[in-house]
């Protein structure tokens, strides 16, 4: 049985390549457009290309850093010697995942901005067709290496067990690594040349967004490619990758007391669930078509049609996956992947409403420029700070149903790891929908760069205004899909602290609260996301400003730009934007992997399990915070510049403005990068942990 | 021997009040200045007065729901029948506090501003006189309330030493459900008023900050009152209070199975430590003055001196306390309450760090502004999340010393009581120096206060200057006096935690972090800071837009305000402020005592346990993060003003002072209610523990 299932696994993943190979040839049979789109998206590729090359080498010296000290720990046997392995992979494809995302993306721009040319629909399907190609390539890639490194492990090497999901929580670690590096460095890169262009250009010079006077206007839309669409892609590689193998690793430790249930079985749920989910996104990527002349809603309707029909596809079939593979005993754990992927839809809704301007909380804080962009900012992190209460109760709500519907509360000695293991599954079951909703996800960038593309080739105003509905639609999926993120994020990294505290022996633990160690590692924990939302926000205003100090001596020193009669010098912008974003990646980075260490070395095994618990608590809770912020200053400053308040120019507008660019970095830099620090936390402490258990202070 | 010092400690009250006493005398010598000034000040006090008379009423219906919820536990033996009393007397006194803080404070900014025309350091003593008298009356009453109550439960009454403690621990309740009413209406009004008068007086009519034709400039000076002085004063004596009795309570645990020395000597020692701290501190104000023609650094070294003092002199003279009251085995207690002292130190000079225009962060800040609004909102978000990291450390040192130095490591059962008796008494170390600290702290609004009454009075510049130069120290003080409150509120959170615990019978406590109960709690907690502090901040934000509204009418309607030939209607604004901040006062602080027990009744003691450390975490974190981001901002305005960048009026000016709008309600309003909230939790869970014990469904 479990080889069947880890067969429907491998071909799962070999049927989404497919099916994003297929999307690609279909994206690229659109047109590229006139000759000056062409030129212009040639620029933006190679732009992004140029970043993403020097980011992977720099980021490659860390692997091999990395490597070698990997290998040493497995020749003092704190390691196996698969590890150095499964970490380089996990990075590579993570890596990969990102490189093919912004490829077609690239691609697809200048193709849905022609194809806007000819209607929404058309447009639509050009942009959605380029979302599904990222996405099938990550799950598709996912699923590839977790198949693969399971079928190495356990069938050509024949490890026990325990130790094939050991090894390959490693390469959860590799994927970690390099995504917190692409979404941090693409997160500095996009929001820096967007800040940059934006102060200079719209506020000193009065030029519109995306205008090719702009010497910033290349440099930010090759940032919309880096940060959204290759950050986004690795980012959410090492989501799926990281709770499919979490929930594994548990299910081992759940099912190991279990006589009537192979261990074995339990890992392959959650690979066989990720199978399902891919066929059902895949039928439901069929169901997304819009009418021509939709309004937004209609718009929103169509990519909600596609991931509902997914959503419900998964959720049918996991019921007899579950009673047949597991047996009619452990049905509850059905219920919990259930609650996963309830609570997923639920925190999706609840962003929206707190950040979409068709809802009465982003109306108000649109309403508050009114009085000036003091009030608007304040009204806007107040707004963040209470958004986090829904999603933490639907959280707290499905931690307690995933854990009781698993069999936790039961009275057996083994109830707490079936609990754990829910918990660990609820996080796959919120990721089912991946391929589709990374989808509806990943196109607002494309849509994005069709709408800057169209600006500057000079297309007509109804090309604009198609490219824009686009736009607007993909700000709130991005907001819903972040939701996501960070909900799975929260689920995945409790699985893996509750792993790490699987590897240390009894006799060292006491994670009781009142423990002075835990506590302490739950201060230092709880700062963690802190110090690193601010490491990033700082990077974001230096890297602007070096932007703005550019911007401001092209407009000076080139003569004949504003009056369009001289290209601006893109490619030093673009330049100076790869330069200070890598620069500006690598200390955040760094410093996520240290700390589990050194507060290892310091604190022991115990400092580190309350370091894990604060930092995901309060990771949780500032990822939300900033990224809804963000989503509703955006939204509100869309919302006045749809006429309210005053419109467009209005002082209204200009405070709205204030609201947006201070929500830039929140959104798109500090906040999703949050997500990825708390699971690599997690995941260090856990390859650290032989050492940890070796050498420490307390 | 206790008796000795419990006789002591009465007599250390004793003597604050008494020159507490005194030092109002000697204010009330300072003459009043011109008719001008003492109509002014009149209508301060009359409109700080209306305020307090009505904030009092409504509490006082909150009290006496308490009173009865209180009594009928009682009647179900679910507390003892001293608690309703204890409780209501901790609100009496808390109140009090304030209530004669604002009293000398209305009384003395008139005197101040006159004390300035003869010189700096004649309005120094008068401000620092006023801020002393509330520094002393605070801590006076605090120890007058603790030793007499000490003494009728355990001399009169004869109760066992846990049940003294015990019922001692809801006047904590008391006196922390008056702080957060106190902390949060005041802070509501004063940032109400403040941003609601800059608003429109500073940037839409373009008069001075404190300008007589301003409708809101006597609520602006009302609110300094009520807001940073009959707030703070409830705060902090909650704080005082709060320290010592939960060290007192954690003592008796701890000496509990000790034979060699009696559980009532550990309660013995944190109010002997205060009786002494009481009488450093006067010691210690008597070294704060200086020379005229004193540049800022010289002021702010006239009060490091008086508190430096006091603090070196309690650290010698608890050495022979706590050598002769615990005998030589136990002296490393005395390190613990050391390293409290250390720690306080250390988080205040961090503070200044960060907020200080003498260092480099709050200057880096003000250049931000060179590129807009946007930027040094960005900065100052970024800078005071950083913020956090030292303050952190500093606290997690603190800890473990305290812990280690009591003895929590040793090897005996009773090992870990004993090291958090340690952590509980550090706070009474950090506490100690209050009635200085709180005097250098407390004249800061009294100076700021006579700022306004020289501006509308019209006095001379040089009187003008002077206050200014008292008011931006005082900014500084009050940064440091921030930090010194949230330090010691993370620990005495903390040692209520333990407090907690031990309320708890042994098997129900399953306090490990996996337990998916405290998880659970641990993310609630963690998440109500956000809530806490977003719903303060929105009632800031629709109290301030009425303002906004009134302001512009009278603008409007008045005729001759502007020419200043008219009074405008200052009572309007007074009672307008007065209605929006009591409405919005009561809403958090239910949440705030509703949450703990909802929580217990769901998830049980262990989700409690989880709530509260999981607030006390992220709390200290919001906490520090939003004083110094608001510090910072409102520094770097002030040294543009002195003539950086552009000075008064010029850009990059008006951009800080929307950095310093957005501060306000983040350092004066949310940021210090914060530490009120984590320990008002703490406290609600104690008191309501044996409901919760009985009913509860995990």
């Amino acid at each position: 049985m479990t080889k069947i299932l880890v067969a429907f696994t491998f071909v799962g993943a070999v049927i989404a390549l497919v099916f994003a190979a297929l999307t690609a040839k279909k994206v690229m049979k659109f047109s590229e457009g006139t000759e000056k789109m062409k030129k212009i998206a040639a620029s933006i590729r190679t732009g992004a290309n140029a970043y993403l090359k020097r980011q992977y080498t720099i980021v490659s010296i860390f692997f091999g850093c990395m490597f070698v000290i990997l290998c040493a720990m497995a020749a003092f046997k704190l390691l196996t010697w698969f590890v150095p392995f499964a970490f380089i992979t996990g990075g590579f494809f993570s890596g990969l995942s990102g490189f093919v995302g912004m490829t077609i993306a690239t691609r697809a721009n200048s193709r849905t901005a022609n194809a806007c040319r000819d209607g929404l629909n058309k447009g639509l399907r050009c942009a959605f067709s380029a979302g599904s190609v990222m996405g099938f390539t990550v799950v598709g890639l996912g699923l590839l290496d977790i198949s693969v490194w399971f079928f190495l492990l356990n069938f050509v090497f024949k490890l026990p067990i325990e130790e094939v999901t050991s090894a390959m929580l490693t390469f959860s670690m590799g994927a970690s690594s390099m995504a917190l590096f692409a979404r941090v460095g693409g997160g500095i890169y996009t929001k820096a040349a967007d800040v940059g262009a934006d102060l200079v250009g719209k506020v000193e010079a009065g030029i519109p967004e995306d205008d090719p006077r702009n010497p910033a206007v290349i440099a930010d839309n090759v940032g919309d490619n880096v940060g959204d669409v290759a950050g986004m892609g690795a980012d959410l590689y090492e989501s799926y990758v990281g709770s499919v193998i979490s929930s594994s690793a548990l299910g081992v430790v759940a099912f190991s007391t279990v006589q009537a249930v192979d261990g074995i079985r339990a890992v392959a749920i959650p690979m066989a669930m990720a199978a399902i989910g891919i066929i059902a996104s895949i039928i439901g990527s069929f169901l997304v078509r819009t009418s021509e002349h939709a309004e937004q809603k209609a718009l929103l309707k169509a990519l909600g049609r596609g991931t509902n029909f997914s959503a419900i596809l998964i959720a049918v079939v996991t019921f007899p996956l579950v009673w047949f593979v597991l047996g009619r005993e452990y049905i509850g754990i059905y219920f919990s992947i259930l609650s996963g992927l309830v609570a997923g839809v639920l925190i999706g809704r609840a962003t929206e409403y707190f950040t979409s301007d068709t809802y009465k909380p982003t109306r108000n804080l649109a309403a508050m420029s009114k009085t000036g962009s003091a009030t608007i900012v304040i009204g806007g992190v107040g707004l963040g700070m209470l958004s986090t209460a829904i999603p933490i109760i639907v959280v707290a709500i499905c931690i307690m149903a995933a854990y009781g519907f698993a069999g936790g509360f039961g009275d057996t000695a083994n109830a707490p790891n079936l609990g754990l293991y829910g918990i660990a599954i609820a996080a796959v079951g919120m990721l089912s929908t991946l391929g589709i909703t990374l989808a509806t996800d990943a196109y607002g960038p494309v849509a994005d760069n069709a709408g800057g593309i169209a600006q500057m080739a000079g297309l007509e105003e109804d090309v604009r205004e198609r490219t824009d509905a686009l736009d607007s639609l993909g700000n709130t999926t991005a907001a819903t899909g972040k939701g996501f993120a960070i909900g799975s994020a929260a689920l995945t990294a409790l699985a893996l602290i509750a792993s790490y505290v699987k590897k240390i022996p009894d006799e060292l633990i006491d994670i009781r609260l009142m423990n002075p160690t835990v506590l302490v590692g739950l201060f230092i924990g709880a700062c963690l996301p802190f110090v690193f939302a601010a490491l990033t926000m700082n990077s974001v205003g230096r890297a602007a400003q070096s932007v703005v100090v550019e911007v401001r001596r092209q407009f000076k020193e080139i003569k004949g730009i504003m009056a369009g009669t001289t290209d601006p010098d893109y490619a030093k912008c673009v330049g100076l934007c790869t330069k200070a974003s890598l620069k500006e990646m690598v200390m955040p980075t760094l410093i996520a992997i240290a700390t589990p260490i050194v507060v290892g070395l310091v604190l022991g095994c115990n400092g580190v399990i309350g370091m894990l618990a604060g930092s995901t608590a309060t990771g949780f809770l500032l990822a939300i915070f900033m990224s809804n912020s963000g989503g509703a200053w955006d939204n509100a400053k869309k919302y006045i510049e749809n006429g309210n308040f005053g419109g467009k120019g209005s002082e209204a507008h200009k405070a709205a403005v204030v609201g947006d660019t201070v929500g830039d970095p929140f959104k798109d830099t500090s906040g999703p990068s949050i997500n990825i620090l708390i699971k690599l936390l997690s995941v260090v402490s856990i390859v650290f942990a032989g050492l940890i258990i070796k050498f420490h202070i307390f």
